[in-house]
């Protein structure tokens, strides 16, 4: 993506320096700012503060989480302890727990001393595939976002809830993938950006990086998207998800669950994009870990002040107690389809269409 | 209701000082202020800029609008300029037309000279007749609550959107007075409150009111209500209207629609509080016209700094487009109950109940 007219991934690494960078999403869209990894614990830092976010993109600051620790000690035993470590900042991403895995189990085909350069190898190949993953279901998506235009005059209005753009994946994004196709391919998109309390990944995130690639969009708050569907004003719901049970339930951010049901009453379609790594085909949606988040993140909003600075501003009265679910669960019943690498399939049909492929 | 130990009405009048005063929304939970109308202007731009604010208040902030009018000019056209002025300042509740026209009306049978004198009676009347409808109403609700609570061991948790409180009304409040009626009458309740973006009234107004009442609430997101159905933490939602149709169909703050859509389909019971005032007899939901508010109200956020200010912040980026939509309508198929001063009914019901009252 381009940032500035600049190219950028949202994650790399500079290998001789042994460090990793990314762009810091907690300061968006007020500051454009990079931070640096040297540590296992700045990434897990990183993860937890949320500086990086969005399920395939802290896979691959995981994975670099263990390129760290490699470097460090390439122990059987600070290995498992960094995946232990790595996989506890967020419960509910399934792919902390895949790139993890994936990274401890490629890491113990070598000696303890080759393992450092083994896991850079790694890594940059977990960031390169993301990229690949993702530019072959926004062409997947391209597809049915033709169809759906050709059979509609005038702009195609898409409602996104959170940020399942670049900025959650190394590059190009899950549900944003197919948007930035379609506008590149010259189809008339336009998306209505959920502002997405209470971290405001649409506002700040979804909306900066629409800004950046030229996509008309527009922000509204969470409780408006159902009126915009019952008005006909939205066309087609594309979300990411933080993971996918083999049923076709979708764990995504909190709010999610709401979208789809009015996507459902109103007859919308209703898609969620994910590459194979947010699949989870172990767990049942009753046993997904729902991660509650601190109160602050509710009781507050970050934003830009009059004199240019970023800031906080508490908006509850004192003694007033706060809740912070991160997450819900979507049922399969409400999901038009899922798009993967493989292509678009009803929810139950994912086993199979991973059983093809 | 009492602040801080304080007996107070939400709105009331100074008859030989020729003023109506109100507890200033737009500081709260920040700062408790009063704001002071001398002309009808002053009605006006407190009710367009939401220092009053709430269906069944504004309602009784324009009779007193136009009882500053007739005090100015009791002539015909100039009561009719003030109605139309009054009933342009917010389009969706009903309420404002419901009172200018009974204030209007009424005052056709003075002559001239002795309109502003039963103005203020008249003014006083519909004050008086608010909080009566709002008690006669919690105490229908408290029934409800009271066989909800004999069913469930434990809390009986509500949820709420935006604020239907005391706040919202001359006293005691549509959707809340039964929460309080039953906190008063021992009962264990606990209340979910939708911060209600974008102008948080649930965060700022239903949290500061049913903490100064000593009800124990927790504020969530918007985001969260759908969430907390599925885990079973919710077992009834109430809401306040701004204007319900005959068929029972209900136009309440943005967002009310998500939210019954998701107690729809966890079947947690849905009930929307209402006085007579609040019900239109005449129009079908589409013709409900929908507030478009300023943008500004979902491009910044109020709230308290660290150096005690009051002040706004900004949350998006340049360029990013805004829509801000204020309401939206919940189809009568999504109410389980429509809670009046007669009593409770299913929306089909509403006809019927008022031809027997």
């Amino acid at each position: 993506m381009k940032v500035n007219g600049e190219h950028y991934r949202s994650l790399w690494a500079d290998r001789t320096a042994g460090t990793v960078m990314a762009i810091d999403q907690t300061m968006l869209p007020h500051r454009f700012e990079i931070v640096t990894m040297r540590t296992l614990e700045d990434v897990a830092f990183a993860i937890r503060h949320m500086q990086v976010r969005g399920a395939p993109l802290i896979g691959a600051a995981a994975a670099y989480g263990m390129v760290l620790a490699a470097q460090h000690n390439g122990s059987d035993a600070n290995l498992d302890q960094a995946m232990r470590q790595l996989i506890a900042t967020r419960p509910t991403a399934i792919n902390l727990q895949w790139a993890t895995t994936r990274m401890r189990t490629f890491l113990q085909g070598f000696p303890i001393i080759r393992r450092a350069q083994a896991a850079w190898d790694e890594a940059a190949r977990i960031c390169d595939e993301d990229v690949s993953l993702n530019q072959t279901m926004a062409r997947h998506g391209l597809g049915l976002i033709q169809t759906m235009a050709q059979r509609k005059s005038g702009v195609l209005n898409v409602l996104t809830h959170c940020n399942a753009g670049w900025l959650a994946t190394v590059d190009w994004g899950t549900a944003l993938g197919p948007v930035y196709a379609a506008h590149d391919a010259g189809i008339a998109v336009h998306v209505w950006v959920d502002e997405t309390r209470p971290r405001n990944q649409g506002a700040h995130l979804t909306a900066w990086e629409l800004g950046q690639h030229g996509v008309p969009h527009t922000v509204i708050t969470d409780n408006a998207g159902g009126h915009l569907m019952q008005q006909g004003e939205v066309d087609l719901v594309i979300v990411g998800a933080d993971r996918v049970t083999r049923h076709g339930d979708v764990c995504n951010k909190i709010g999610t669950y709401l979208k789809a049901l009015a996507a459902y009453d109103n007859q919308i379609p209703f898609y969620v994009a994910v590459p194979s790594p947010t699949i989870d085909w172990a767990l049942d949606r009753q046993q997904i870990p729902i991660e509650n988040r601190p109160e602050t993140e509710v009781a507050t909003v970050q934003g830009l002040a009059a004199d240019g600075q970023v800031t906080a501003l508490s908006i509850l009265p004192a003694g007033s107690q706060v809740a912070n679910p991160a997450f819900d669960i979507t049922p399969a019943k409400l999901v038009t389809g899922i798009l993967t690498e493989h292509g678009v399939c009803a929810p139950e049909g994912l086993i199979a269409m991973f059983k093809e492929a």
